[in-house]
């Protein structure tokens, strides 16, 4: 399995227009065969920071993702909304029972 | 490492009161030799529902973390503010370069 924390600093200006144009995003991973979860979350005590917390099956799983049309339209676009380059964690294991 | 993706159905009249209730949790557990990170998420699109987000060193750490004082005391009074088990997905791996 693969986990990403992929965390946004979001410019205060933009943070609606920029949580709506995840929708798709999330839509369209949500439905990817190797998609296990990929959920937006709000940082709590922190402003305008989010992330996506996301699992996948493997790294053929997250290759075919990060070369998807909904991930590479998202990724052309996800500078204008960011205050910070994104931070992204990714971790390769598996579950513990 | 471990990851550890803990979600939390709140109950939303002592929501409030759930949060604020993590603040002395947060603080002890960020600040425990095995801890990596640890942080409290609202999720996006889904009501009353939070994830904390945790990084431990290796299971060493995280068999401390559950027998703290600061996680016993929260976990002996977490049941009252949730209105579903809490749901606990953890991950043994190592971080991706």
């Amino acid at each position: 399995m693969i986990i990403v924390h992929a965390t946004f600093h979001v410019n205060p200006a933009k943070e609606a227009e920029f949580v709506s144009s995840l929708t798709p995003l999330i839509a369209a991973s949500q439905a990817e065969e190797g998609n296990i979860s990929y959920d937006l979350h709000k940082a709590v005590g922190r402003e305008h920071v989010y992330t996506m917390v996301e699992v996948w099956r493997d790294q053929e799983a997250t290759a075919i993702h990060n070369k998807s049309e909904h991930f590479t339209a998202f990724a052309a676009t996800a500078a204008e909304y960011l205050t910070a380059p994104l931070d992204i964690q990714a971790f390769e294991g598996q579950a513990l029972s």
